[in-house]
């Protein structure tokens, strides 16, 4: 069988649900919203089922659906989108930065991560044949080191894999801070695949796309989700833009492992993306101060807790309340005796890099707020 | 840009919809029904959608949907599977086959393949570095020639690739076939991805799985397809039965590629697969009569049609109309005269293979009787 693959672990995140469900423990780890997204948005899903055109949807998604997120790229980022030659459809963000990496990268090719990453990249990174750079960001700011950013381009890099606002750290990253990997991507003729997910969940700092940076718009593949802007993550609806000589490829890419995308789904996808700007900002207002509710909880049972400005996630330092076990072992403990999941941050860094102990654990804040109390209250009877 | 990838073209499916909808053509080149599926799931799965279960499905699917895969492999092939360890639910056929292939090769293995094959497969298993041994079947019958299966095989050779019943020949492999297969995947220690999505869609013979014939239990991966079993190409909902050890790997792939399908069309599909065998026999008796309309149209306007005992396909040999074009030059020529759309069957073989020419076309017939109608009597005026 593929060593690769079956060397690869269970994702943490099923490992870590299972662990819950076992100790019933409130599961602030996997990162889903535990209310429904928006009632209208399902209810144009189930009228689209209902009206009968259950067939398969075209290869690149929906016009209606295309043409919604090219108009979302022109509101939010001022980019010009082409519908049809620009925009492809994908079963998630997951299949999305699968086709990306798919589309780009050759064995041998160089591909810049930053650590701590979402635990899908390395492995399929690796999978491609492509050959991991990665660049740590320095805790507790998140700060990314310049110099080990440069270092780890090369003339064998395609491209950088950039999540921002960042899943786990909470991060977003600054005009400044993609203004020089722009400058890297020109030096070394490098693409981006930027997964930004979390577009719409930002807390104060704006989300800049690196695509709407100045002669960025040929080199960045943009992913977003509709799972994460509509809190239906069960709905596994996806898109990429990228300039149309890319989109082509990823298109092929997306033929030969998914193909299309439930129209249903699409359709009521189309119809949220329409949505006002006073829903997207509801939806960060809501989560800002889900956000504040759980970091100055942490904060009140004697965590340190990091600074996060976008996405579901905010990391917090367990040093105070470990006993000298990892984030792994305390992330087990915490479940167990607490009745409380989390994610140990270690999942996030490479394991076969000798990383330094991470004290760390990732706490998921898009819970319903005496969800969010409750854990807090476990912590606190708890240490 | 992966050059493997930029070589490929669009699929013939997307590319002769098209061109069917540049001329207003009958389209019976992709295969979709042309009428929806059972109201009931579809029902089921609006419903579903309403009841506030729209966040992630766990990684393999939900038990429900596991559970009918199972009972559905129990009552149609007599196979006894382990619902919580031996099915993944995926986004489709196309995914399940993408995850198995990746989940068995490594750069350098062989696959056997069989021609004519469809689309994906020779694209997916040169992407994973595979490396193609191709058996050509010999039409008109569709034969397989036992000779040259058996040097196709080689003690590189990882997997047979195996699709019965087969598009886009309409064959369905008989006992003695699958049991000289059978032999061969045990001499040369090998695994078969076997491709079974026209499961339900036989007409007289009856269809064999080869993971029920004597000591294929644990070298089989068998892919079905909810689209394909109940005439809702567009949910995209497949499913992957494969013995535990194998479904683990599998499932790394799945994770690193969708990770999950939505919950709401598991569970309609779920209701869908626990049907009575009445539905399912009603299905293929509907098939079966649309198969022997278009038949019999085709051979009273001078067509030679070849047998056909399963799937949505049946091929017919241009000869006697075709002016010494090719059979793509043909097809197009078939689409702007006449305003039949078909596939050319060309697109079937490999073409880095210096293929022999094909004087083939495949005719969908999951249309509704009057489109068949249509289609036969556009030819007889045209010809
Ligand atoms: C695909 S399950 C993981 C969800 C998620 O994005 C996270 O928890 O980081
Ligand atoms: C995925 S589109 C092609 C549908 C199909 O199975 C076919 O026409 O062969």
């Amino acid at each position: 069988l593929n060593r690769l693959l079956e060397a690869q672990p269970t994702t943490i995140f099923t490992v870590m649900s299972a662990l819950a469900r076992q100790h019933d423990a409130v599961n602030l780890g996997q990162g889903f919203p535990d209310t429904e997204g928006p009632h209208d948005m399902v209810r144009v899903a189930a009228d689209a089922l209902l009206d009968g055109q259950n067939q398969y949807a075209p290869l690149t998604g929906l016009p209606e659906l295309r043409q919604a997120v090219a108009d979302s790229n022109a509101r939010f980022q001022g980019l010009t989108i082409n519908p049809d030659s620009e925009v492809i459809v994908t079963s998630g963000a997951t299949e999305a930065l699968a086709i990306s990496l798919m589309a780009l990268i050759e064995p041998g090719d160089e591909v810049v991560l930053i650590e701590p990453l979402y635990d899908t990249y390395l492995p399929m990174v690796r999978q491609l044949g492509g050959v991991p750079k990665l660049v740590r960001l320095e805790h507790p700011d998140w700060t990314l080191p310049l110099d080990a950013l440069a270092n780890a381009f090369s003339t064998r890099t395609k491209a950088i894999l950039l999540n921002t606002p960042m899943n786990p750290t909470g991060k977003v990253f600054t005009q400044e801070e993609l203004t020089v990997i722009a400058g890297l991507l020109k030096q070394y003729d490098a693409y981006a695949v930027c997964d930004e997910v979390y577009e719409h969940l930002t807390f104060g700092a704006p989300h800049i796309s690196l695509m709407a940076l100045p002669d960025m718009r040929e080199r960045c593949i943009r992913i977003g989700s509709a799972g994460k802007s509509f809190s239906l993550t069960g709905w596994k609806v996806g898109y990429v833009t990228a300039p149309a000589p890319l989109a082509a490829v990823i298109a092929k890419a997306h033929q030969n492992l998914v193909f299309a995308t439930a129209p249903n789904l699409q359709r009521a996808v189309a119809y949220g993306l329409n949505k006002d700007t006073h829903y997207f900002q509801g939806l960060a207002a809501d989560l800002a101060h889900k956000r504040t509710i759980l970091s100055d909880g942490l904060r009140s049972v004697g965590l340190e807790v990091l600074p996060c400005h976008g996405s579901y996630f905010v990391m917090a330092d367990i040093s105070p309340l470990a006993q000298g076990e990892d984030d792994m072992a305390f992330a087990q403990r915490l479940t167990r005796e607490a009745g409380v999941t989390t994610i140990p941050a270690s999942a996030f860094y490479d394991a076969s890099n000798g990383a330094p102990p991470i004290h760390l654990l990732r706490f998921a804040f898009c819970k319903q707020e005496a969800v969010l109390q409750e854990a807090i209250g476990r912590i606190r009877a708890w240490r």
